[in-house]
């Protein structure tokens, strides 16, 4: 079959990939719970405050969501084109990123062990998916912008791995320790990530060139 | 009535439709059902287990839904102008495509033979609809971009017939054998389906120009 | 204060119209009813049939938004910059079709009365916003793309204006002779807007230039 | 580390922000409840008539969000290049955004204190938010396109703590005073902000200059 045309560019790829982060950082507040009926008549602290859970579980999750978006925006920087492989493979990516309010919502009504696995699972598979579309790009020829050299392809996949890492530790954390280990773990690495990345960027502005 | 301005470009309709893909794919994570009240004191590995139709729902749906936007990018790389008649039409596509997170909750909640047909006829008639589309496109001057010969449009057709034929050949299936047969179906249409298309473009790459 | 920049492009106006849009049809869907706990051990017929006012109702909304949708991508297609004024209406406009939703769902549980007035109602508010919206721009200098006479911008007015004007009418039907005059006004009304929106491209295609 | 590329321009930031604008301010709809089912044989004038608590909540959210949404497309028409810390100044106001939800519906179904003070710490919180981005754009080289005099950027600077500032003030007079009087407040500044800003944009078409 001939090819009529060039390789589709990714802009309707990114915007559906926008639109579905849109939309599931934004459906996770549908999850801190409203008090029930007999609450109606007078909302007191006590119920506001009964929902730090879901309100950390919230925070929690639009900053790793977030987190994914940023460094998705950063591998589609980097392409130039793309094919039917990685409209799949980002395919499955975001539909493990769609997926995220679920875990997010149990984790927000119960903090025992299976819920916290469930959760650190979910955010290791997604964030493994990430590294895999990136992995794919970055070993095929004609996907990246020239000029990325093959040093800095991988610096930039250990960049994304490291999320996927730091949940993928807390799990045996929270099952052959304490689910409250696995929060400990998520709050310190997530800081250290943002920290990183920050400081690289400013390492990075602080050079003249290099 | 004079034309002041050529047809209009096809940016915003094919915004509003990633939108609506988009959200239609997000949502779906609504219908996995959160355990109620008395599994609120504690998660169980049972309970989270029990939700794997709802799961594997969410899985085919999401898997359906982004084949019908990889399809639906497909027709548009291919549409320069568009008309009232092209915005109606891709309108009551967009109608279907939104409706499918409904038989996808019926599907979660219950395999049983109304549940599959139903769901297999809201697929069978998303697909129809987006083959219509492109028959409307491709038989109307100056809707196409140049280039594409009445052979490569019949070709594009069959393609997008793929889906729906899939999904209506399990129709019988589901009401005459057994539902599960249905299940079974869709499963090895989709992968074929998928497989299709990755070597279609991989034959188009291997080949120098043709 | 000194104008250090020329009045905003519409550009992310727009975007954020499509998006309120795109979810506004979207959410539709959810107002759909899942059968309840007793069905879950078998979906029959009769529920998914009895749920035929929602369906309908679900259809109706997403054409009547669909149908607001085209006409303010026409509105912003003539439209070539935009004023606080000009965000604000659009604003209002957008409250107007977020709100959708409400009324669909509750016309989708009920048919009687105060539904079908309350629809009516809501869906007349927002045709005539946009109507407000499209007589603002086109009485105000520097808001419309050059060449449009005031003839032909009245003309525009009148056409936005059917839509409120079918919802408008079928008020009084409902209140003083029966709600489901309303679904027959409505149904009617609609099927001639789209009739005459298309014969008229049609018309204009069939004219060489005029 | 080389800095083989410019910082990335803000499109993509632009379009996730835009889309959690988008659903924040239509998923405002849902908290509207619907009559439960008593009510689903006939819905009487009294079950839509005491929803107006909601419809009052949706329409104040609406226009807040709808505020933060025009100073935000107004912070990010002067920002040209964007960097890591931006981005996440940023997510943090996304975030803010997107639990607004919440309290509407906190104030939807209740108007104690305890709501009152909770929406307007939530509104105060997000203004603030908004009002840091912008500060920290303005004080770092490079974010902002030229021409805009440090004089001018604290201008822009005051108004966007216009919104925080009236929230803020709200508080205390909920919580000494009674929290009707919040309400009040918050009609009242938000028709000056309104007035204040096209009055503003008025002036400035008036002049000829400057």
């Amino acid at each position: 079959m001939a090819t009529d045309r060039p390789p589709v560019d990714p802009t309707r790829l990114v915007a559906l990939s926008d639109g579905v982060f849109a939309i599931a950082i934004t459906v996770l507040v549908l999850n801190v719970d409203l008090p029930s009926e007999p609450a109606r008549t007078a909302v007191t602290e006590t119920v506001v405050i009964g929902e730090w859970r879901d309100v950390f579980s919230y925070v929690l999750s639009f900053l790793v969501i977030g987190n994914f978006w940023v460094d998705h925006r950063h591998v589609f920087d980097h392409v130039t084109v793309h094919t039917q492989r990685v409209t799949w493979l980002n395919m499955v990516f975001l539909m493990s990123v769609a997926f995220l309010p679920f875990p997010t919502a149990l984790l927000g009504d119960d903090g025992g062990v299976v819920s916290v696995v469930f959760y650190a699972v979910s955010m290791t598979v997604t964030g493994a998916l990430l590294y895999v579309l990136w992995w794919y790009v970055s070993r095929h020829d004609g996907h990246l912008v020239s000029g990325i050299s093959p040093d800095r392809a991988r610096l930039y996949g250990l960049q994304y791995l490291l999320t996927p890492l730091a949940f993928g530790l807390s799990i045996p954390a929270a099952l052959f320790v304490d689910p409250a280990l696995a929060f400990v773990c998520w709050g310190l690495l997530f800081v250290s990530l943002v920290a990183l990345k920050v400081s690289l960027e400013g390492s990075r502005y602080g050079r003249t060139d290099d």
